[in-house]
């Protein structure tokens, strides 16, 4: 079956100690679209400026990604700039161009409109319902989000998550949301708010879901050198819901494949700058990292 | 098999921001001995002042803990006093009397020094040395540290990694130990100090062992509220080697389970202040958040 992503779409200039990327392409659409790609058909919904270059429309091409959804309006694309430092945990945003975003309206086309799986990848959340509102009749939606949302726009967040099936934030904002340290408290409140399975990232040491049938601790890839964790979350998401919808079917039943898959996923993007290294990858890839996880997880 | 455990056996005093728990029963081998002692017969290295109270001799006895290599000295028990913050990760020491602990020389009665399986739990190197120098073949050597030893005694603890099977540290002592950030490539850099087994403790994301067959992601057992991570870790390495020590034979084909044990047996460490709530546990309990971890990590 196929997949509905919604989100930024992006050019990123990345600074790390050691380089500088000007330009790559970014958003979370773009991480979460390139990701579920490798798994089920993707349509995408997001806008770019008129500057937006030809190859990364060939490289949307290149993974078969639906791009009917996406707007190319006169105007500049969104531009984000972010520096690390040299632990690789710590960024900081040194430049925020918005351009053709700071206007975007999300319209679907209507062949798009009964797709079963649907991403609302982070984006603000009166998009993200501006989305579902033209949806008809999901089989299962996901939403992400970020910091940004639970300062500036708490209450429609709030709202979404009675709309959503699923919700996935990282630890930090688990904590601003709920205001709970302890993440297995956090869990419980955030489902009080709402979405049925609800998904805990926490970098490097994976990821934790609270569902229906009790909590699965999802591992991480482990990784000796990590090039760019941008993109990371998206990917981890865009692999996740990439697989429910290839598979068809229970989503309970293949929740915790779909978790490992996007983590997965998530492990190449961040051997790489931007999607540098995501879009080198095969499946086989994905598959035998699949097994090597397996291999390190049972006992 | 029988385990034998060398470390600190102390009274911590212990300060929350809800609590104030004076002269508990503490020290590495303390919470060592109790956790090995669910699993295998544990035969304690240790000193204590004439100020010991007797209970805890008791609680021993209980736990069926040989105390024959327990030295009772004229002088004062070893006393640690620490505070911990809020979020239970961050604790100041407010005062350390070594008392006995200043001379303590370890003897091995003479039916102690065959025993199979032994822990050097965190000690100065210098007297995990002097232990081993008494112990004749033993099947099993396992060591933990702190950072306080990588500061005052690293060549003592750099000559003790060649003497070892397994080493057994958390994640900020093994980015001081090899001046390293990525936690896969400082066990690479520890497999040359010696190692066969390398072990890497991150709190509440569990651990990474890292043996001749790869990786092992360990999960730590999920807590909705942590009274205190006092002696966690010394209860995590004293699990695993009780478990090893009781289920005999290859420890390539045991210590991955060994390893889920001692993470169970730290849970309830975090449970209660001290020992108090580990030493309400029972091994039905242990085998049962066994049995969810396996729940919780399969896919």
């Amino acid at each position: 079956m196929s997949i509905l992503i919604v989100g930024s779409t992006a050019l990123d200039s990345i600074k790390t100690p050691t380089a500088e990327n000007p330009r790559l392409l970014g958003g979370s659409a773009s991480h979460a679209a390139v990701a579920a790609s490798f798994f089920a058909p993707v349509k995408l919904i997001g806008v770019v400026g008129e500057d937006f270059p030809k190859k990364y429309l060939q490289l949307y091409g290149r993974h078969k990604i639906d791009v009917a959804g996406l707007q190319i309006l006169p105007g500049k694309t969104f531009h984000w700039s972010g520096e690390y430092e040299l632990n690789m945990n710590n960024r900081r945003t040194l430049l925020t161009e918005l351009g053709v975003f700071e206007t975007f309206t999300p319209v679907l086309p209507p062949l798009h409109q009964a797709t079963p799986y649907v991403l609302l990848a982070n984006i603000a959340p009166a998009l993200q319902h501006h989305v579902l509102d033209q949806i008809k009749r999901p089989k299962f939606v996901v939403a992400d989000t970020m910091d940004l949302w639970l300062n500036v726009a708490l209450n429609d967040l709030v709202k979404l998550l009675k709309r959503i099936d699923g919700f996935v934030l990282n630890d930090s904002e688990a904590r601003q949301l709920t205001r709970e340290d302890n993440v297995f408290v956090a869990l419980q409140k955030i489902h009080k708010l709402g979405p049925k399975y609800v998904i805990i990232k926490l970098g490097s040491h994976g990821s934790i879901l609270s569902g229906p049938k009790g909590y699965f601790l999802c591992p991480a890839y482990p990784l000796r050198k990590v090039v760019d964790p941008t993109g990371a979350g998206d990917s981890f998401v865009g692999g996740l819901m990439g697989w429910l919808a290839a598979a068809g079917g229970s989503v309970e039943a293949n929740i915790r494949r779909a978790m490992i898959y996007g983590s997965v996923t998530a492990s190449f993007c961040c051997e790489g700058f931007g999607l540098t290294r995501t879009t080198k990858t095969k499946r086989d890839d994905i598959n035998r990292r699949v097994r090597e996880l397996e291999a390190m997880t049972k006992f």
